[in-house]
């Protein structure tokens, strides 16, 4: 990538939009998730899952934020911002159930730019993300804030951080 | 489990606290989660690690939360409580890096209980979760809002739920 396709927290403005790329969840997917780390039976075995509340086999919540934070870092890295970490999520919701073969995207939207406590090599950059599925309903949503590099400061260093 | 053994909305009171069984994370397991959904260079490579703000090999936030999400599930089920899911995250924060070989634990604290809205087969326990690492340095925080079965109801249909 060259310096000049990357965006830093200078060019980053409240409203941008973001649309990530989509993944397609599958039943494989969704058991090799909960079988490690959220064993519940309407994750893992579709009798019961088609009893339970959800009424069929739905993914993980986790496995979902774990797949959020796929396509949201892909989609950064193709916007070529570069972005340090998060380390906040202010709040996170999950909406719907997410099933088998569900296709899901999420879309990117800036709430707020600030210069942040500590690092001054970054700035941080608050998201609102919302996950959609194929039926362009909203899935999970979540706010959360990115320490994305300053231009300013990289710039003068010569780094490439 | 004998019924009598089982936790149920009406058992659950303010400031109980469990503590969860502990479980360490390695290299392969960073690398592995890091591969599929969170592929940074401070989770995969360990030299770009140690040159990076973390100054080492450290998991990703999201394997954290998945991490906890498999010792509260394991802690709930031993404790007897009939957790029907959770839909709600108040708000998280990674507050240290986790590095391979670090042990985790948690421990959970009942902030909150309320009817909820909704299905009236369950009831809403709210709980502020912090994940330790092996010298009790906090991790992680989180709020979360776990839907836990209601004894009235489940006892007045005999249903197992």
């Amino acid at each position: 990538m060259t310096p000049s396709s990357r965006l830093f927290f200078e060019d980053v403005e409240i409203g941008m939009t973001f649309k990530t790329g989509s993944v397609t969840i599958d039943a494989a997917g969704i058991r090799s998730f909960a079988s490690k780390f959220d064993p519940q039976p309407y994750h893992l075995d579709r009798d019961a899952a088609d009893a339970s509340l959800f009424g069929g086999l739905c993914a993980s919540g986790w496995h979902v934020c774990a797949l959020m934070m796929r396509m949201l870092s892909d989609c950064v890295d193709e916007a070529g911002l570069k972005m340090i970490g998060n380390d906040n999520v202010p709040w996170l919701k999950w909406r719907m159930p997410v099933f088998e073969n569900d296709r899901l995207h999420a879309v990117i939207s800036i709430a707020e730019c600030r210069h942040g406590e500590g690092d001054p090599n970054h700035g941080e950059v608050v998201c609102d993300v919302d996950v959609l599925n194929q039926d362009d309903k909203t899935v999970m949503s979540l706010n959360t804030v990115l320490q994305v590099a300053r231009r300013d400061i990289t710039e003068a260093e010569g780094a490439r951080i």
